[in-house]
């Protein structure tokens, strides 16, 4: 493929793609003094006083930390924290490109869940929000939820969230279109890894009520006795209300959509044709989905999502987290909770109007500049009305004073 | 102090002083497609395959953290990770302005000893060196020793070794000045903190053998009962072979010269009396210098250089970290060895020509440009020689293979 050799004499022309720069004049002694000594001592003095003016006067409040141990890098699996550096240098690109915001690579040489807990909590001084990036599940679960309980900062899971939120914009708008009842429509996820379990759980909070999950022991259920763990015992709970055994076949069978987090080709006519009318397909997978497009539409699947952006519908993660991070980093949120994510979901899927959708048209291109900014005010709405903007309370408080 | 008003404005006005950019361009999603997915999965495998092109496709190889626990920032003391990050910012700013490195701050919430290694340990596969800096001492010792060990990147303190090579760059040329005996010359150090033991080992090394060092307690000495530790008991050993017990005042009498790391104001004109003839005093408490210069000079101190930008012979270890970093990242060095420091102290020695050496400069200016090239080569040539340069390894184990 001409674009991976592309790509690899790119990234060794320029020895790799992120630099630092300074945002004040540097010219000569006078700015000098200024930026370092002795004029530093004025922030750092005000800062001891008082530290939340940490945001006013360092980089901390635009800047985010895009944290891996390299466990679980796009679909190359386990290929540690220096081979995943280039993907981390990436997302930081995206983040400065779509939303201005400013995004640091940590690629950490450890895979203990207890480390990398305590590593990012000794490293939230330096940072307005934290990005975990494709770290393996498990272990992205635990080492999500305790951050966010233990941290002061927000933590959020790309690999989880921002899949399942563009999924769920995809999922409102599909539904515009095929008019099917949420709390009876059937689901079915396939891979019950960390896009999966997100997309289950972001699902039955938008009010889905039917829903399926396989992995690659069939049906998850409750009571089952194979390749359990804590989070597939939730999803048990959760899913399935008739502890139907099966496998993927059995799933889908009547199911009025089907999404896919697992591997290439794996859906077939028979598949499709098991399914109810007006089948719904996200076919995830990277870089190859689980149907390709030419095939969903020959076998009769109405709407069809897949992650690549040579067709139709691209279900692209580059849609939710600019705006998540640049609207939580914009009231000085604390936490990324669920009301801002189905905030970003129910904007995402506002950018489609009526008259412009249809099944090849379910969500906003990837370059839609307008994404960004809805998304974000969307989401630093949400992050006041639930009470986790600091900045607002500050305000609030001096309003009050006032 | 207007400068200080001026510099919180700015702080305040920028929103701190750094930001992350792209070096690659991000236009349209063909850029992407090259620099995210699919493309990036390239340079992924490759160092997969091979773990040290980490250094020729990702930031890895111009890239240092400037690490702090905010224990003992500038004359500020224990401020605190969040209150200590302008000055982080501000060093990374330095290193580009000065030797294109690219830099990034690391406040970390810990003050721990091990912990503060462990973190960095697990850091190390993102950066190509560490600055330890404003850490305070004795921990800052055993936290830089056992980075050196147990690191395979440089780590490199330089509150001690910064400091230590400009004031051995500023001996070698007041000795060039006053021409005394380097291993019968008198030396007192006051001050046994990170810069002071720094001063100490370096002096050690340039073939001083007559050195006293003092703290709040007086004279250290072998055997000395109160405010030891095992740093101090090191001193003692390298130190004062007579083990003379007494005040600064003891030691004072007779030296020729004096290095000050320690409180504003110091010096009376009855202590320069009791020094020897031609004394040198280096003075280099900040922001106020342990004797002014105007002082130094009415009470006959032959040559005099403090830490102030305003007065001749600043003591600035902007001579020094800047082309360190840069000589130590050009050949992928895996320490910052004496050699190197060493080979550092002589090249900033060397661009004070005979006929432009005097009292009054004794030492480069801090925005003399051909400082970092100087340097820079230097520290390159003497990691090479020593056998810490992991590019020269390679390219030595490839031209003979070819």
């Amino acid at each position: 493929m001409d674009i991976m050799k592309k790509a690899l004499e790119m990234h060794g022309q320029y020895g790799g793609k992120l630099e630092v720069q300074s945002k004040v004049p540097v010219q000569d002694s006078y700015d000098l003094s200024l930026a370092y000594s002795p004029g530093v001592a004025a922030p750092c003095l005000e800062i001891e006083k008082n530290r939340s003016l940490v945001y006013d006067y360092t980089m901390k409040g635009n800047m985010v930390a895009v944290v891996s141990d390299g466990t679980a890098v796009l679909g190359l699996g386990d290929i540690g924290p220096e081979a995943a550096l280039p993907v981390m240098e990436g997302k930081a690109i995206l983040l400065k490109r779509f939303a201005n915001v400013d995004a640091f690579p940590i690629c950490l040489d450890t895979k203990n869940s207890d480390e990398i807990v305590s590593i990012v909590k000794a490293l939230a001084p330096t940072f307005g929000a934290v990005n975990l990036e494709d770290i393996s599940a498990p272990r992205c679960f635990e080492i999500e939820d305790r951050l966010r309980r233990e941290c002061n900062i927000p933590v959020f899971h790309d690999d989880q969230h921002g899949t399942a939120i563009v999924v769920g914009a995809g999922m409102i708008n599909a539904n515009r279109i095929v008019k099917k009842d949420v709390e009876t429509m059937k689901i079915v996820i396939n891979g019950a890894g960390a896009a999966g379990i997100a997309i289950l759980r972001i699902l039955v909070q938008m009010g889905y009520k039917n829903i399926y999950m396989c992995d690659t022991k069939g049906l998850i259920y409750e009571g089952r006795a194979e390749g359990m763990n804590p989070i597939k015992e939730a999803v048990a709970h959760l899913t399935n209300p008739e502890k139907i055994h099966g496998t993927l076949e059995d799933a889908l069978r009547g199911a009025d959509v089907f999404i896919g987090v697992s591997v290439a080709n794996l859906l077939t006519e028979a598949h499709i044709q098991s399914m109810n009318d007006d089948p719904i397909v996200f076919a995830l997978a990277n870089p190859n989905p689980e149907i390709t497009y030419d095939n969903a539409k020959a076998w009769g699947v109405r709407i069809i999502g897949t992650g690549r952006s040579d067709y139709p519908n691209q279900i692209n993660n580059v849609l939710a987290f600019p705006g998540i991070f640049r609207g939580a980093l914009d009231v000085r949120a604390t936490d990324i909770n669920e009301a801002m994510k189905l905030a970003a979901v129910e904007a995402i899927a506002s950018l489609v109007s009526d008259e412009e959708l249809q099944e090849e048209y379910i969500v906003p291109k990837s370059f839609d500049e307008r994404v960004v900014e809805v998304v974000s005010r969307a989401v630093s709405g949400a992050a006041v009305e639930s009470g986790v903007s600091e900045l607002f309370q500050q305000q609030a408080v001096l309003s009050k004073v006032m």
